[in-house]
């Protein structure tokens, strides 16, 4: 009985992580710094701290620091919906039939539904920390925006974000969520900014984008006395405070003596992914265990996949820094029929290195068979995953039947990001079978990567 | 710090309720018994053998047994989503600036949203031990048809919903959940049932209603081979299945040595609140200890604190047995301005008994002020309610108030039955301040219990 693995694994609290697990400390090639795009000279801490809050700026730059302490009041606000459970998928294994152990970390016990709260947190506290007013950001379908919103409530800081104008009018679950948490939200293009006034005079009948979302954050942040802008992917300090996923993951199989064979994580920009797999990677690049990581991606958006590795824009708009990554060109939207998120161009820095130095792999999968995986994941397991985290199941679905067919007891460890309580047009269309694949051919990529700086 | 609450109690497997606690074997009183309403006499075995499970008349008509063990497979699927967490509300404590020390046992942490899947998963269970082919079910809104629709799938048991025509048409949200789940969902009225043609002829433009709802599922089950009937609250049956959450809860407070003062529930139909509060007032009724119980109502719908103790209808559509409770009388329909769940116009036998022998208390609140505290309650503490639970928030919110003005450090307990993620035009009109409260009249009240039988 003693080693009897439970349904789902909750450390005690005195087990959470007291610091964060930088990542960047253990990579003998560190990530490539962002530039600045006019003087293609490494951004300095100073033209950072107008847009970012100083101790961000310093976390983000921080390539060194292998420990950073996580302050008490994040770790206060943890408490309240972590840590989150490691399941042993038992009733999926059983369904599958398979000899393999799949294990699932879930992010989505909170009512953002998935891991971006664990940055937002973060974010609006040094916010606070630093005496700002509030903070500026974009959200697509809401789900960073409803993060942040939420953290900035328990901070009483205020939080404007700009919401792309069609999710904001044919999606508005989140913004009323978001509205309940205090935030102010404001359908992007706005009269509210500079850049926002210029796209409604160019394009009247505009219905948004994220690039132009981003712009006017930024804008109204640095023309803003007291705010600053945050984001909630993609950067170096966001997959700080996202390694408290996986090293959560790490101590619960530890005490257990689980060892993973295969790590599988979605990947957008790769705040999940590069949280999750923070500690065992780091493990890999100290040479003191090994892992097969897999990054899963939509095959509508497949930037490690077939991207290329350059300095790009963050964002569409081009008014950021320009990062290294993996990259389908800043310009890159997948097919408007792409409802599984992760959506974004390129990919965090940190994952680009250590994608092209060979440390993980890559896969890229089609919406249908996703949204297949997640069918069967959601009556096997009783969770309804979000259509991002699916990814992720269907490549450990697809590492399990392998174990099926070869008779191998793997064990399979990946990240459940969120759930998807707010993607129900998606499934209502899967359901209805009127879902359709869409995957860019080599000429649009090819064209796409041409706008790169 | 050995004495030291944590903010989330877990129990551990083992340490999980292996039978559910039926109160009835500890009431002086009986709960009055189901009646015939052609003939009023006590309904037999046979009798609704035609309509419910075997086993599960079984468990309706058992007062006396005061252990019924879980089945293993029903454990199981517990283990996938329980035990809930036994939360201490250390932030909202201190936004309150209370003495008090306040507990929920949090039910929401599943995909169906709320404890209904307590009782869902028993009832597929036994309907599959049966032999059966499926079930039939009504749902509103659709919580209870999401929540049998996951328990129907894991069993790969067949489940037809009749949905609500005008939630079918205007919250497909959870509509989709249910498909996802393989349940066929039938907007009723319909022309699937003999009552439904009838009902589509005399009102052609009809959107439905409840009962109508319930009328089709039960004439579904008893016209099919192979089907029985399933209901989500107010029965017997359906009170011991969420006696599971009362016992975690009573397993977590003993284990910390905590003892609460006040236990409070909202109550609709009653199935949450005879859950939580049952190992609780199973030791109030044998004299061991005593607590203070408070059932929380909707002002639009309050059964207990202005209804009629009395035998009546369970439906609207008056086609099912009568049973003994505190009523509105069956026709009696809140405002439709009233978006906070409990609906129903009656009580569980067993509450209404309780109720009348002065075992409990109830209270009702107004819509505004029950989501002014979920909005609160949502800042402070990060999950955003249901409209239906946050009616007990609302009645702890009041308890701890009155502790910070007379200095008393009560110890509040209170059940947090759901999420409101499929309730966001309700927080809508809240934010938009559009939202309106309706309390009926005496008169009106004293019209309609002139419906009962």
């Amino acid at each position: 009985m003693a080693n009897e693995i439970p349904y789902k694994i909750y450390l005690e609290e005195n087990e959470m992580p007291k610091s964060w697990y930088n990542l960047r400390a253990d990579m003998k090639t560190k990530p490539a710094p962002l530039l600045n795009p006019g003087t293609r000279e490494p951004m300095t801490a100073e033209e950072l701290e107008g847009v970012f809050c100083k101790e961000l700026v310093k976390q983000e730059l921080d390539n060194d620091t292998r420990e950073i302490e996580i302050p008490a009041d994040i770790r206060s606000f943890y408490k309240m919906y972590r840590p989150s459970p490691l399941v042993r998928a038992y009733c999926l294994e059983k369904k599958l039939g398979t000899p393999a152990k799949i294990y699932y970390k879930f992010e989505g016990n909170n009512t953002s539904g998935s891991h971006k709260l664990n940055s937002a947190i973060a974010q609006a506290y040094y916010a606070k920390q630093q005496g700002l007013k509030g903070v500026t950001t974009e959200t697509g379908a809401g789900q960073w925006g409803t993060a942040l919103s939420m953290a900035c409530a328990y901070f009483e800081l205020d939080c404007k974000v700009y919401m792309v104008k069609v999710s904001y009018e044919q999606k508005p679950f989140r913004r009323e969520v978001m509205r309940t948490y205090g935030a102010s939200v404001t359908p992007s293009p706005s009269e509210e900014t500079e850049i926002g006034r210029k796209i409604l005079k160019a394009h009247p009948g505009t219905t948004g984008s994220l690039g132009c979302a981003i712009s006017e954050a930024v804008e109204k942040a640095v023309s803003t006395e007291g705010y600053r802008y945050v984001l909630g992917s993609v950067l170096n300090q966001v997959l700080l405070h996202q390694s408290v996923i996986g090293q959560e993951c790490k101590i619960a199989m530890d005490k257990y003596g689980i060892k993973p064979d295969v790590i599988i994580g979605c990947a957008g920009g790769g705040s999940n992914l590069g949280g999750l797999i923070a500690p065992f990677m780091g493990q890999k690049l100290r040479g003191e265990a090994d892992y097969q990581i897999i990054a899963v991606e939509p095959a509508s958006c497949p930037s490690l996949t077939r991207g290329t590795y350059a300095y790009d824009f963050c964002d569409t708009g081009m008014v950021t820094p320009l990062a290294k990554m993996y990259t389908l060109g800043s310009n890159y939207i997948p097919a408007p029929n792409h409802a599984g998120g992760l959506r974004y161009h390129g990919m965090s820095s940190i994952l680009s290195e250590l994608y092209d130095e060979g440390f993980m792999e890559a896969k890229s999968y089609r919406q249908t068979e996703v949204f297949e995986a997640a069918e069967l994941f959601a009556r096997s397991e009783g969770i309804l995953p979000a259509p991002e985290s699916s990814h992720a199941i269907k490549g450990a679905l697809d590492e399990a039947l392998k174990c099926k067919e070869t008779g191998e007891e793997k064990t399979i460890l990946f990240g459940l990001t969120g759930t998807g309580y707010f993607d129900l047009v998606a499934y209502e269309q899967f359901n209805n079978k009127t879902m359709e694949d869409y995957v860019p051919t080599d000429e649009e990529i090819a064209e796409s990567v041409k706008t790169l700086p």
